[in-house]
Formats: C-alpha cells, structure tokens, sequence
C-alpha cells in the first residue's frame, strides 16, 4: 500500500516534471548572440522567433528564399501588450536559414543573432540542431586555424582576402607539405560564408582526426568579382559554362594559387590542388576548375553545375570528349544536390546521366531532406573531401 | 587670338570639371558592402546616409553614444518622393563610428553597411578617413594573417575562439619564436573589434614592416565572459580595481595563455608577455596585468584604467609600493587616453599624477582631437606597441 502511494507520488511527480521540462526545453539557437533568449528551438524543432516593436502594426519573419528550412513565409507575427511580436512556426528543417522579419513592410535583421553574409548583406541566420549529426560539432579533436590572409590582386588592383584553412597539424610539422581544395560560397555570399555558415573547418578537423580525410589546406575566397548582369545574360539553352566569371577566374588563377603557393606550405601541382563550390560556386568550379586542368586534378559540384545543355563533345572546350583520358585525369569530379531541391535536382541529374552514357565518371550524391542552403553543402563537403587526394 | 580663345575655351572646361568633380567627389565609405553607394563621405567630411523606408513616418541617424565622432545625434532624416530618407550630416571626426537608423522608433541597421560587433550587437558602422594619417592602410607591406583559433576552456566549460594576429615573417621563420601582446576591446564588443574596426593587424604590419615595432603575435579574445553587472557593483570611491572580471582573468591565466604558448612559436617568459585594452578591457589589462606580473611586464591602459581613487601604497594589493622595484619590473607602463573625452581624461591624470608623485614610470599619451572611439585606440596602439619587447 505505502509501495502503491509511493509511486503514485513518484508517477505524478515525474509527470509534473515531464510537463515542466516540456514547457522548459525549448533552447536558444547557437547563432544568437551570447545573452539572447530567441529565438529558441523546441524538442520538435519548432521554432519561437521574437522583436519589440512596440509602433508597428504588422510585423512578419520572412525566411531567405522560397525552398528556405524554416518553411514557407512569411510568417504574420502577434503583438503582445508590451510591444513584442513573436510568432512559433511548424518544425523547421536542421541546418542553417537566412531570415530576417519586416517590420510595416521595412526588412530588419533580429537584433537577437549574429549576422551571416547573403542575400548580398549582413542578414540574420539560425542554426537548427540535427541530433542525428554530429559531423559539425565542434568536438575535442585537434583543430586547425581559419586564417584572415590578405593579399594585393593584379587583376583587380586591389586588396582582396581569403579565409584559409590549416589543418591542426600544419603549425606542429614545419617541414610537410599540404594539398589544397579551393571551396566556393554561393551568389550573395562571401569568403566568410564556408566559415560561419558552414563550418567547413570543424567538419575538416572531424574528418582529419577520425582519419578519414586527408590533411589539407582549404582556401575560401570572395567569388562575387565580375558583375552578376554577366552571369544572368547567359543563353537559357547554352551548352557552354556561364562565361560571367572571367574576373574571379582570373584571380584565381593569376593572384590567388600563386599566393597560396607562396605564403602556405603547399603540394604545388595538379595532383594535390581541388576547386569545389556552391550554387553559383558550383559553376564557377566547374569553369575555372575544367579550363585549369593543368592546375586542379578533381573538381566538385554541390547545388549546381554552371551549363544547361551539356554535350560530352563540345561542352567545356571538349575536355569530356575523351572519356577514358578525362577519368585517369580527374580522379574525383563529383556533384551533389539536396533531395528537396527539385528543379536542380532534374537539370544536375540530366547532366550527369549524359556524362555518365558518354562514359565519365562522375561521382553523383543526393543529401536527404534538404534543399538549396547550408545542410546541403555540409553534407555535400563531408562526402566529398574524404574522397580527395587519394592518388 | 586663336589662342586667347583656346585657353578660354580650357579655363570654362576647366571650371566645369571642377564643378562636376565638387559634386561627384564623395565617395562610398570604405566600410560599406561592395557596391552600395551610401553612406558617402564628402571631401570636407560630412557625410551623407541614406535608408529606404517609403512606409515610415519618421526616421533618424543615431550615432552610437554621445561622444561619437558622427556629433551630436539624432539627426532627423528627410524623405523624397520614393521614400528614401536621408541626412547629411556636418563635418565628422575622422576614424570609426557606430551608428543605427531608427525608423518609427525602431533601431535598424543600415543595410548598406558590414556590421561589427559594438553596443552588444551587431551595429552599422563608417570609417572616415584621415588623410593626414596612414598608419593603419592597407599597404604595399608584408602582411600578417589573423587567425580564428578555436580552443577549449576548462573556465567556461565551453569551447571559445581568439582572434590571433602572426607577424608577416611568423610561417616563413620556422624556428624563430615572437613575443605576444594580449589586447583586449571595450564593452559591448568581443573578439573581433580590434581587427575589424580597430585594424591592429595593419597598424602592426606597418610598424613591423618600418622597423618600428618587434614582431610580435597579438592575441585578441572576447572579455565579455564576466556578468558585467558584477563590474557595475564597483564602489564609486573604491582604491581597489574592478573585481567583476575574475571569471576572463582565469580564461586568460588558465586557459588562454598556457593555449597561446602550447600552438603558437612564442617566447613563454614574463618579459616577452604584454597586455593591453580599451575602456573596459583597460580596467582588464590592469587588473589581469598587476595580479599577474609574475606574467606580464608590460601595461597598456587606453582610455580607462579600471579604478577610482589610485593609493601607491595600498591599491592594486600594493603592486606599485615599491615604486623602484615596479619600475624596474615594468618596462612599458602605459596610460592613454583621447583629447575630446574629458571625464576620462581627468580621472585618468587624477592617477597617473598620483602614480608619478610616487615615483611611478607611467607613460601618458592623449590622441588629439578623438574620443571615446576606435580612433583614439588605433593612434593608442601606434604609440603603445612601439615600445614593446625592447629590453
């Protein structure tokens, strides 16, 4: 009988504790500010976002993009009787989302989080937690260093500056020698985008402690050099790349790789040098990467491929139109898209099965569940550096 | 004749350029995104600001705090017939300010700029120039890299990262080992500002590079870690330093520097060890630099100086009572602050005249014509570092 109240007692207590954690478990997101309590994700990813606007009569959170995690915006906001606006959406998707709100039609960033470079400015951005993953973490493995590296381009005549990767042992064995991957941000983006929003150098540092990876030098530069009028004038029905990129394929290739080569302890020839990018970092991979085979030995696509109407012949200067010689050539030409990406999906899709009948062997890879933004590009970094420098 | 006409003709064309180049010759600030055209500063420095609000009613500049070198805000911003607001404002104090819009009452940031890390948050931000000074342009010099280095704190239980600058020859010099300068940001900011607004790595470069300064590492680590209610709990009239930094002061003795020591090429010794800040990383510097000479051998306090009424005898647990022996002990004891923030300047002399009275080597050094601004901290540095590591 005592047993029997006994635990009663315990079932409701643990109960009322069960409801209370409920009600407490939702966490701020790691991409606010240190002190900021939203917004904050609930156990089921739902998300709280808040902003004191006391003279405003509508107030909405508007996700980055129409295929943005956070869902389909924007997202009408309630005012409470101090002013504040808050609204919980659905379940968001895991990984990192744009956003910002619009205040009487005005866009304004969340005071409340740190500021993430795109949509061609500073704009708020939230980390949704995948407990499923852990690739990212920041975990206790040795790390390596993001390094701000200036340098003077020729092309441009001016100072430009690229975050670099080193991996941890770089600063510990004076004498070895690196390969590097030259790994592109998307349209709107800049050099600070693989860092912040990506996290390449933990998912590196993970890859390179389990040993999965090899070590190697990443260099992550501002690819938003030519003019993107050039970019959009390029035909719909094209068979040739995006001819928009010239300037930034020219530092690349004329100030960039020789200061890397220069100033970092790099392996400096084709075997050990990888170009990669996103979206419109894709094209650019691909254009500068397969007109500089002399420089680049493998060449990666995530969420884009940069040519409409590709044909194994002519596409890309001929350089597919010997299958045989291009795979002993490129080891790893790899291209990757997220499942919730439809439309890219098709185009990168018709692509490679064209590729793949003509007999070149493209590496294909589909992340699950997400669509054009960061989780994507994580997922697509950590299949593909694994991959890299194996020959 | 003819000629009399031509020059005529050149003089009027002359006039005209000069009229047009008047008009035209502001320019984008150089802390604006790439291609956005506003703010722009003028040639006799005022400064236009612009913001896109068609659906407000009132809009103002705010400059960030009422010694801000933008003057005495807020300015109301007038509005044109598609909804642009504008202002321009009177001539500013050259160097690095903070700034926001409100827009109905709403603080926003202007868009048009990069955000740096100030008043808590991520706030809008000009440089004007001073073209009478050029320490701190990016020049035709050897450049260091500021590196991300992400370390782990048994303090905290957290991971945290530092900003760290290397001299430009610290990867080509394998076996040579650097003296290291810790230098802490004020309130409100972390470990980015004394790259991003106060641009220490290019004021060091140049200095390096002119043979003024030692080459030295400059470790710059976010000193926010103390609830900074504790440091508001200082007594008014107390003769003891701030004690609200404890939990930063055991991040660096315990965790920071035994990091610094163990990843980077440094000379581990008291004499090859500074530490330096700004406002309340000043109060820090003393703080952490005086209990811990053991060490650090050199001081660096800008425009603060963490204490109230300064006894030689018995404040700071009686470090200075030996006027002799700290002289000795301290190489470089170093006070500064900005001409145009007289409360500073006044409790600032207040101790440093008690100090010398007593014997003490204090350098004081006043910024002409600055406040209490990233410009007083970047001619501070230019004075300070200098100094460093010369016995």
């Amino acid at each position: 009988m005592f047993r029997s109240i006994a635990l009663l007692a315990l079932s409701i207590a643990m109960c009322i504790a069960a409801v209370a954690q409920t009600a407490d478990d939702s966490i701020p997101a790691s991409t606010n500010l240190p002190s900021a309590q939203y917004p904050r994700i609930h156990p089921d990813l739902r998300v709280t976002f808040r902003i004191s606007a006391p003279n405003a009569a509508k107030v909405q959170l508007v996700p980055g993009g129409s295929d943005n995690g956070l869902g389909q915006g924007p997202f009408d906001m309630t005012k409470d009787e101090k002013g504040v606006w808050s609204v919980k959406i659905p379940p968001a998707v895991p990984g990192f989302h744009y956003y910002w709100f619009t205040v009487d039609g005005l866009p304004v960033n969340d005071p409340s989080t740190f500021t993430y470079f795109g949509w061609n400015r500073e704009s708020s951005g939230i980390d949704v937690p995948d407990k499923t993953l852990d690739f990212y973490d920041v975990k206790e493995v040795p790390h390596g260093d993001v390094r701000i590296h200036p340098y003077y381009s020729k092309v441009t005549g001016k100072w430009r500056r690229a975050y670099i990767y080193t991996p941890a042992d770089y600063d510990r064995s004076a004498n070895t020698r690196y390969p590097v991957l030259y790994l592109q941000h998307g349209s709107g983006e800049n050099e600070r985008g693989w860092t912040s929003q990506g996290r390449a150098n933990f998912i590196l540092d993970n890859l390179i402690a389990a040993g999965k990876a090899k070590p190697m030098i990443v260099v992550m530069e501002n690819g938003m050099v030519a003019a993107r009028a050039d970019a959009a004038a390029m035909p719909a029905a094209s068979n040739q790349p995006a001819r928009g990129n010239e300037a930034f394929e020219d530092v690349v290739i004329n100030d960039l790789i020789p200061e890397v080569d220069a100033a970092f302890r790099t392996k400096a020839d084709r075997a050990n040098r990888a170009i990669a990018g996103l979206s419109m970092g894709a094209g650019q991979a691909m254009q500068i990467g397969l007109r500089h085979l002399d420089k680049f030995s493998s060449i990666g696509a995530f969420s884009g491929v940069g040519i409409r109407n590709f044909d194994a012949k002519t596409s890309f200067d001929g350089v597919f139109a010997d299958a045989a010689a291009f795979n002993k050539r490129v080891p790893v030409f790899w291209l990757g898209v997220g499942s919730e990406e439809p439309a890219r999906m098709t185009s990168m899709k018709t692509v490679v099965d064209t590729m793949k009948q003509a007999g070149i062997n493209a590496t294909w890879f589909e992340a699950q569940g997400t669509s054009h933004e960061w989780q994507t590009w994580r997922l697509s970094l950590y299949d593909f550096a694994p991959r890299l420098f194996r020959k």
